[in-house]
This record gives C-alpha cells, structure tokens and sequence, in this order.
C-alpha cells in the first residue's frame, strides 16, 4: 500500500514555494500515486501562469550547457525557473541523473531554481500522461518559467514540442544545413532557433541556411511567426539574453494571435485521452495486471484474432459496446 | 464517401507480389481507411513470417545510403526486402518523399524490392496505430525482411524500436563517444550498433567505446544478447554483408531464448490499445469530430475541470462508467 498523502497541506506547501514539497508532489506524479487524481484537482486552480519552453536538439549541440546559462539569464531578472528533463524513452533513465548532478551544483542554494528529470517509466499513460501533470506541479508551485529540456537523441522533440507554449530548437554548427534540417523536421516545430557553438566553423553557414529556410516558410503564409535564429556560446553566456528575448515576444505574439490558446487546448486533449486509456487499461486489466492484455495479444500473435477485434474485446469487457457499432 | 474496396482481390493480389496492390493497401492503412478492419482480419492468417528490422540514427550518420547498401545485399542473397521510411512527428511528411526518389531510382525495376514512405499524419491512432497495419500488409505480401527506417532527428528512435524485431543502430565517428552514447539512450535500444564513415577520422574511438560500453552492460546480466558493433562505409559496401550476418544473428538468438516473442507480443498490446483508443475517441467525438474533445479541453483550461475528471467524463460519454469506480 502506498503512504497515505496529506494533499491540501503538500499542494499549500508547494505553493508557498518549498522545493520538497514540489519535490515530493512530482514524485507522486512519476509513481502514478493513486492520490494524482486528488492532488490534479487541487492544484487546477492554480496553474496557467508558467511559460512553458522547450528545449530540444541532438546530442553534442550543447542542449545542457544552453539551459544552465538560460536559467542565470532568468534568474539575474528575478524569475523563478523550474527545468524538467523529460526522457520520453519509456523504461530507460539514460543519462539524466548524471546530467542533473552537474547542473544542480551550479544553482544549488538558489531557491528560485528548482531541477528535475524525469523519465516516463510508468506503465500507465507513458510521457503523455505523467509530463503535463508535472509541469502542472510547477505552474502552480509559482515558476514564471518552466523550461521542459529532452534528454538523449530519439527522444521525441515533436512530442516535447506538443507539451510547450514555446519551443527552441538548439543546434550546433555543420548540423544545420539545407536538406539535413528540413529532412530532421525542426523547421516544423521551432519556434526560435539556436545556434550554439557560433564561434565555430561553419557557424555562418548553418545561420544562413536556417534564415534562408524560415523566411521560405515564410513567404507562403506570411501570418505565420517567423522564428529567429539567435547565435550563440552558451560556454560564455553569448546570446542568452536574445534567446529569452526571442522566447518572451513569442509568447506575446501567440498570446496576441490565439495560438497559444489553441496549443494549450491540444496539449489537453493529448493529457485527457492519455489518462482515458489509462483508466481503459486498468478497468479492463482488472487486478490480473499486464497478463490479461498479454493474453488478448498471445491470442493475435497467433492468428486467432485480429488486432481490431482485440481491440473491440477490450472496449467491450472494460465496458463498452463495439467500437464500431 | 470512401470508394469501397474489394478486400479479397487486393489481398489475394498482394499475396501474389503485385506491387501496386501492396502499395494501395499501405494507401487505405495510412488513410485509414473504413475497410482498414476487414483488410487486417483478411491479412492475418498470413503474417509472422517476415523479420522487422528497425533502422534509427541521427541526421548526417548515412542512414538512407546504408539501407539502400543493406538491400543491395539481402536482394543478391535472393531475399525480398521491403523498406519502410517512417515518420513518427505525426502531421509532417518532411523529407520523406525527397528520399524516396532519390532510393527508388537505385533499385528502380527490381520486383524483390518495395519501398515506401509513411507520415502518421492520421488523426486517430498516429504512428502506433497505422504502422503495425502497414507492417502487417507488407509481412502478408510475403516480403523476407521489412526494414523500418526513421526519417529525421528527434522521432521517436525508441517508438520505432519497439515496433521492431531487431533494432539497428546507426552512427558515425564524433557522435559516438562515451557520455554522449549513453546519454543519447541509445544503448538500450540497439542490438546491433553500426559505426558508418568508419574510414573517416575518430572511428576507432567511437568504435572503441560503444563496445566498451556495450560489454558493460553485459557484465551484469550474463545472458544478454550481446549488441556486436559493426564498422562499415555505406557508400562502398563495406561491411554490409556483416550487418546482415548480424542481424539474422540476432533473430536466431531471440528466437531461441524467447525474446522474440515476448517483444512481438508487446508490440501487439501497444497495437491493440492505440486501436481501443481511437475507438473510444470515435464514440466520444461522435459525429461532433474533434469539436466535444476541445469542449473537454477548454474546460480544464479554464478550470472548471480537472484533467482526470476529464478523462471519467470521456469514459462514461463513451459509454463506460467512471474509471475510477
């Protein structure tokens, strides 16, 4: 039996701004504690005032180094930061421990700094499901910003992308030419582009191709945001200003033009089924666990049933009449 | 209204290795098409024969140039290779279509051979739903080995490896070492590792590493299937042959200790559930489309509601009662 949890007293805490308690709440998320559902509805009327910024790119940008800088960035203008490192590789927690023990030092002793990783092991709902309750936990623990950074390569940035209000794209130096970033899908989901290590070679390069690229997309929907490309040495701090400068004027430009509202909407339908598949699931695994889903699939696998009718069986026996009727 | 389709001819067609039946299956699989049900009840007596094999890898490793190089090889050995070029980031197509003139023309002609590209841009069960039908169309037409490429940085590496047989992982000097291999997550998902450009400076480092790290973790679980580490230059062939030695390796291996089944069942379940979702997704949404599912989503946004409370609601206007119950 998991320890009963006082959640007024743990949402108030949070709210009044102590870590552990944030620490805590989140934790209770990760374990799929069975008093989220309680601990949701305790924190909704508190949340919506966080920015939510993504930060996404492949390994070796300096994705890490790019989020401690920009956190000294907000801090030095007297905002409240919280990271969340999200793995969305299901089972595996990879590098984000170690990543989070170089970082922590860096603003330990900062109270208006709060970071945290967290990997999707849940069975339940998966990253879907976990990360926006997270990030609910931080809207109402007071964090002006709340910067969601993905951890390790194939991790999905279109899925991180969908949870923030902003997402930055970070890239390095010889990654970003033409094709290779159109057939790399960032275009699609930046919506402020960096490029670090601009001291290299090759940095003038990637910079004009990226420019060349947004203003394409430009053209043909000129109602569109165009995302700038900022330059910058995250090492020495070059840029930071202009990325949360960029990061800031989308938010009020999507604020201004709707979008905003329509992403968060999204975001919350994506939030809503995942917890609808999971309450499926559990309903209709009952106290036989994974073994009865196992069982429907042994029964697939082996030609018996194909996998829309399995599909019907669980709709039906969580409680539901055919899906297709 | 969908044109109505003549399942049995298209199926028995396809079973015959026409190509153009092949290809307008996976056609009514990603359109989701209202046959989509019949065509995989139609499909399944005949699947299970062929070996999916997952290809991922940053932008820049040479993923394309080493599947086009891996079919090469498996078409000389007389095996009937289907390629499919997947794309996780649900609404874009990216550079999908570039890639597929450029391979097409390579293998242009030859029978053994089918290539495609898929973008989830389905509105109902994205990637988990449609891609495992896809799958189940080409592994029926009676293809060998079905290789599952990812298109693009930041799709879901893991999302395709869990769709696969064998997952192989592709890298090239200067991404490979270390902290960054590990971090990436890479080594959990891969059973076979590739080091491409391995003509090029930094590969035996990077080769050098990764089976470090590789016998690592296979020193605390001696019965591990042991991820071989394979150098090659797509461009020139070399070590392609290894590869597929490689590959079958590792199919006869997870065979043998029942890995292959237990992944082929999970990757059933993951099947099964996206197909309840989008069942239950139907029934909510109803004719009212996506209209009722944003309704719920505003709600919370506004606060009137919590997300869980939104997830009950869904369930029991599905027809379920609460999931909590």
């Amino acid at each position: 039996m998991p320890r009963p949890v006082d959640v007024p007293s743990l949402v108030a805490a949070a709210r009044e701004g102590t870590a552990r308690a944030v620490a805590r709440l989140i934790s209770l998320v990760e374990d799929e504690h069975p008093a989220l559902p309680e601990i949701v509805a305790a924190l909704a009327p508190h949340v919506g005032g966080a920015h939510v910024v993504g930060l996404t790119g492949a390994p070796g940008v300096g994705k890490s180094t790019t989020t401690s800088a920009l956190v000294s960035v907000l801090r030095a203008a007297g905002r409240r930061v919280a990271v969340l490192a999200v793995d969305p590789s299901s089972p595996f927690s990879g590098g984000a421990l170690l990543g989070d023990r170089i970082r922590m030092s860096e603003h330990a002793g900062d109270d208006g700094v709060f970071i945290r990783s967290m990997a999707s092991r849940g069975h339940l709902g998966g990253l879907s499901a976990t990360a926006p309750s997270a990030i609910r936990v931080l809207d109402a623990a007071g964090f002006d910003v709340v910067l969601l950074e993905t951890v390790g390569v194939g991790q999905s940035e279109v899925e991180v992308a969908r949870l923030a209000d902003t997402s930055v794209v970070v890239l390095a130096p010889g990654m970003g030419d033409g094709i290779q970033a159109a057939k790399a899908g960032i275009l699609e989901i930046g919506e402020v582009f960096v490029v670090n290590k601009s001291d290299r070679a090759g940095a003038d390069d990637t910079v004009r191709d990226l420019r060349r690229m947004v203003s394409l997309g430009d053209r043909t929907e000129p109602h569109l945001w165009r995302p700038p490309v900022v330059r910058a040495v995250a090492l020495d701090g070059t840029g930071m200003d202009e990325i949360v400068g960029a990061v800031d004027a989308h938010l009020a430009w999507s604020r201004e033009h709707g979008g905003l509202e329509a992403r968060r909407r999204r975001r919350t339908v994506d939030e809503i089924e995942a917890l609808a598949l999971a309450g499926l699931r559990r309903r209709f695994a009952g106290d036989a666990g994974e073994d009865r889903l196992d069982a429907l699939a042994q029964e697939v696998l082996d030609g018996g049933l194909d996998p829309f009718a399995a599909a019907d069986r669980l709709l039906e026996q969580a409680g539901l009449s055919s899906s297709r009727s």
